[in-house]
């Protein structure tokens, strides 16, 4: 039986054009919808899904830190988001404005809110009196706008959704432990659940988030060698908490201003998902993150017995955890592999006349597209075996893919080159001077994605900056972005 | 072991001042917090956590009728909001303008979505050609804002959260069908797992949702004699697809336009669990829906084995499946009672060193504070039993007091001393005139809440409205209402 083409070639070449095929992609596996509302987005069943399973993952993680989740308004009066001089410059330029309720001009304009920092540090400001209060870590999932100008589905829209830690603490240590406890659970979710290897690092004082101290990041890399930042960990000091005058009276009984973390991850990992993962026939979903792990597809479903064989492979499945469906419309089995593939399933399982007679059926892979023939009263057991090698084997292709696509430079001429000619991550020493950083976007359009955590990220003595020469303070991973 | 009643002193008796009541257990309960943004609404951990349990559950529910969740753009655009002429009168006095995005105003303003069945339309009018792709059975997950003029936490607030499924079917009655089981969710859903008894019934047309042919409703009655309109669903017939051009091809080759349907649930239900079980000591929480269950109060908690009695307790009541902590700060027993009481958690385990030589606990209702000493090792599977009792009794108290609530008047006399004198629903014939319904609200302040469904809502042959006299057509339950 054999796959209809047709659907297949309904999407441009991964390698012909990337950015046309991911398109298609979203388009393809209905993903995304129609909508007249200029830059946003309309997330369909299949596309929602997805999220509600990183929602749920997501959650459950940092439940087990001691996160509580909370809701706050999704306004936000212009006096508040003035407080923080770094946090408005950053994102006056890019909000929505609210200026009539009804029939009546409002007395002060509000923004929909872009991130809440601003909204959290309010509450805080009335909740935090005593070191009894503290620490506070709330999170709220919901949805944000920014007023992009070039937008791409999941990548840049004007509003998407995600989930927004803020934190406070007493200590500077206790802030600075959460941010990097936060971006590990982002690594963590992002290689373990997603199949996403992730290089764990710092932003640059250029990159890092208006009115942070620190910025730790997960950078990513995409099948056509650019990065995409893909969760992001800020230390905000106590520059939040001077601003907005959040104060607690400690054990000694002195007043101190807290210190605060944000950290946030957002619908940009279906992205992601589509980028890493995906291949000519459409999308592939990691089995731990797709809302339908497994289609069965009966051959001949009118031949006696078959419908019934698929029914019951359904519930066996259903039984032991598979998130499992049967394609049992009129379409041709054809048609239905075509489709499997288009919408990322991890596996299917064939079974027909001929199968029924000898008792087995079929068990296909969607990333190898590899066959297996099992008897059936063990396909609910292999199969959930299968569902986790290729979990397993997706994630070690990705890491491959992303550990082939580094390169080291030394010079400026291998790092143009490098950039130009081998996309991916290039990693080079640099002086810290935001004049080399600028310099480097100009000429090559990479930017630094980040400075790797720990010893790797501290250059040796004798470095030089790539650019200028001068004595290196930090490798950094460069890249072409997202 | 006393309570300390320090706490309870706090909030305002409920019969003296049921407003101020509502207001101090929202605020003492932590429920809801602080926020600088007018008429909008924080909901703090203990609110928030209420409302995931009913996202849970309600989704869980919808899931089983073939629902499927999706999410739709935060802004409509005003050209989109008007294209349904009794929609946009019924909304547009209401809804927050968006006329600036960054710098630039915009060329067409949009608002901030009150309910979305305009965006829903946009979709469907895409997405939906044949009879194949019917019925669409969509929901969202979402906040919306209408700009009202006097808030209160939960029952009115400017944004809200809730859901809003959207439907289209071939048939007008299929969307009937659907609209009908929606509100059969809702009804048993309030009853089940929030413990609240609903009237289940249809809205006159004054009462109905701008644009819907009918609009069904499941109306719950409040301590304080209000009633509080709970969960609605509407059907629209063919009205929105007409002013959409919503079309499909049907089996017989003909275009027909879809029939439609919305309903809605919000955080509104956790203002009707304060109001329905809440009494002088705090917020009383059905077992069901409480994010805490059960606290493990321990006794001199200082004595020896008492603290690692309580561990164990926990432990073997979460292997139970109970949603359970232990309170092991450094308060009072006293002071834990009474907030533990204050949070509506619907039980408490207490143990001490007496209790522990005994091998006994001592297990505490909230809702009758009756107390029952239990050996240890059956606390676990007597809680359990326990939590299912308080569910059970909780509603039978509520649906006794609702029925007990309900008075019939024949003549307007009768009518107008029911409703200034039992607060409560009262049932009356009534002629099916809006000039009838205008004059009951003027001279009492009752609304109509609904029409029963089935035989109980039509007049008996002979029977008269309550009003003019003139011969009746339904039996309406009317009443004052939030």
């Amino acid at each position: 039986m054999a796959k209809d083409r047709k659907l297949v070639e309904s999407i441009t070449s991964r390698d012909v054009d990337f950015a046309q095929w991911y398109t298609d992609v979203v388009k393809k596996a209905e993903l995304t919808g129609y909508t007249s509302v200029k830059g946003c987005m309309v997330l369909k069943p299949a596309g929602y899904a997805i999220w509600e399973n990183i929602q749920r993952e997501l959650d459950r993680r940092f439940k087990e830190t001691g996160v509580e989740n909370v809701y706050l308004p999704m306004l936000i009066p212009e006096s508040l988001l003035n407080m923080e001089k770094d946090h408005v410059e950053g994102f006056a330029p890019e909000v929505a404005w609210v200026t009539q309720g009804g029939s009546t001009p409002l007395q002060e304009k509000m923004c929909v809110r872009p991130t809440s920092e601003t909204l959290f540090c309010d509450l805080y400001s009335k909740d935090i009196q005593s070191y009894r209060d503290l620490p506070k870590v709330y999170n709220q999932w919901c949805s944000v706008l920014r007023w992009e100008k070039t937008t791409r589905p999941f990548l840049r829209s004007r509003e998407f959704l995600w989930q927004e830690g803020h934190t406070a603490h007493a200590t500077a240590e206790e802030a600075e432990e959460r941010t990097r406890q936060m971006l590990n659970v982002y690594a963590d979710f992002a290689e373990e659940v997603l199949a996403i290897p992730v290089v764990r690092g710092q932003k640059t004082d250029k990159e890092k988030f208006a009115g942070a101290e620190a910025t730790y990041t997960i950078e990513a890399l995409m099948h056509d060698g650019q990065a995409l930042q893909s969760g992001t960990s800020h230390n905000f000091g106590d520059g939040f908490a001077k601003a907005f005058g959040i104060q607690y009276t400690d054990r000694d009984n002195t007043l101190k201003y807290v210190h605060q973390t944000s950290w946030g991850m957002t619908t940009r990992m279906i992205g992601a998902i589509i980028m890493v993962h995906g291949d000519d026939d459409g999308l592939v979903l990691p089995p731990r993150i797709a809302p339908t792990q497994c289609v069965i597809i009966p051959i001949r479903q009118d031949a006696e017995g078959v419908l019934a064989a698929a029914e019951k492979l359904t519930a066996s499945l259903a039984d032991a955890g598979i998130r499992v469906k049967a394609d049992t419309t009129d379409r041709s089995p054809g048609w239905k592999f075509a489709d499997q593939e288009m919408r990322g399933f991890p596996m299917r399982i064939e079974i027909g006349p001929k199968d029924l007679e000898k008792g087995v059926c079929v068990l296909v892979r969607r990333d190898t597209r590899e066959k297996v023939t099992v008897p059936i009263e063990l396909a609910a057991e292999e199969s959930a075996k299968l569902l986790e090698t290729i979990q397993k084997d997706m994630f070690e292709r990705a890491l491959k893919f992303r550990d082939s696509h580094i390169s080291d430079a030394d010079d400026y001429e291998t790092f143009k080159k490098a950039v130009e000619e081998k996309p991916g991550f290039v990693r080079a020493h640099w002086c810290g001077d935001r004049a080399c950083e600028d310099r480097i976007k100009d000429d090559t359009k990479a930017t630094s994605r980040c400075i790797p955590l720990g010893d790797e990220g501290v250059s040796p003595e004798g470095a030089v900056c790539v650019c200028c020469g001068k004595p290196a303070k930090n490798l950094v991973y460069w890249g072409r972005a997202y």
